[in-house]
């Protein structure tokens, strides 16, 4: 969604946002300073980008500078995640993504997540792909199907989840390998960003690191190949 | 490379090529003519396309109705990938990817084989992605350290293969389930592309078939997500 009028609109109407795209250079300051303060009223995040960039987000140049984003589907909340497992009578099985930025790779963990049979997906509001019509063309559809939560902060929606009994496990080079022994209960994957990991504070709330064997030469692998692998592992025990 | 003179110049000088991608709309046909029959009998498969697809190959409008796509990294010959294996002292294990036409898929299937410590990549001349540098820079290098072999014919390759003693596990939703028994000895992964899956001469040829469970809703999983699950699971026994 682009456009001044529009935009305010939107947020006025109180429509699900994932961010608003800002384009400030150049542009008149005072109707862009009211979105910007009206957009974190609602708490939906403000990023400063190129006018090129908003161009490439709304498919046109007519954006007056301001580019609202919404979500291919609605966010729900940890505790309606952990509902359905308790529906499903199931133990939980969460993956939590650890600022995913590349759309791509997070549809494919959403789709992997869903084909494995866990119960939904965590992921912070900052740092990462929103639930983009990217997202859910990655996914082949997956987002119709399982739950995505987005949190403010992914170390405080851990906590809360440790509360509830569940086990976190990080996908880490650094950790044991991820086949040594069986994994139940009720347990979440961790996976963090291709390249940068897992971020130290989430790293450390996790209960045990997983690593995969790196047979050859180069030392990581896709984030989404990644998480298929250790949700099949963890799978084959529940 | 674009243009008539330096792909002409390419192809006499036998610089190893993908494939010559021809617009012949509008075009004057003698030069074109000679390209395309320099091409044939330097075995490069020929495509047609649109001008638009070819400015986008190049990117840039000056293509004269030519681009010649080059390979990242030199193909080898089957008999190359065995013979790692038996300086390595290993037991062959392989990946074929039928018919995988995304760059992104095909990259993260050769970066997850490195990693799982195959040998060796195969894949067919036509209805492939080529060794281009999307699926260079897909394979996050890996590329460099996997060779991959471009065969004429699939089903030959797989022929050729099972007469040296390799057995062929083609990933299919209709196979037995992927973990049921340990998979040992000189093996090979096919993989075919998304949607469409194995071929059928493919998929006659396979030794037996491995099925992913599906427990959510979604069907299948991302061609290279299924590729890490099966090419883990195997790597398990070596």
């Amino acid at each position: 969604m682009a456009g001044r009028n529009a935009v305010t609109e939107a947020l006025r109407g109180g429509r699900p946002a994932d961010a608003l795209f800002v384009a400030r250079e150049g542009a008149a300051g005072g109707s862009l300073r009211a979105i910007v303060a009206l957009a974190k009223a609602r708490g939906v995040v403000v990023k400063d980008a190129k006018r090129e960039k908003l161009a490439q987000l709304c498919g046109t140049d007519h954006h007056q500078g301001v580019v609202l984003t919404v979500a291919a589907r609605a966010y729900v909340e940890l505790e309606d995640i952990l509902d359905i497992a308790q529906e499903k009578n199931e133990t939980p099985f969460l993956v939590l993504c650890d600022g995913i930025e590349d759309p791509h790779n997070l549809g494919a963990v959403i789709r992997t997540a869903e084909a494995a049979g866990a119960h939904g997906v965590v992921m912070p509001q900052r740092r990462s792909a929103p639930l983009s019509q990217a997202v859910a063309r990655a996914s082949a559809g997956a987002v119709e199907y399982i739950p995505v939560a987005r949190v403010a902060n992914l170390c405080a929606a851990m906590e809360e989840l440790k509360s509830r009994g569940l086990w976190f496990y990080g996908a880490d080079m650094a950790g044991e390998p991820y086949d040594a022994k069986p994994i139940t209960g009720a347990i979440a994957l961790v996976i963090g960003a291709e390249g940068r990991g897992l971020g130290r504070l989430v790293k450390e709330r996790c209960d045990a690191l997983l690593a995969l064997p790196m047979r050859g030469q180069v030392n990581s692998l896709n984030a989404s190949v990644a998480a298929g692998i250790l949700l099949y592992e963890m799978a084959k025990y529940r």
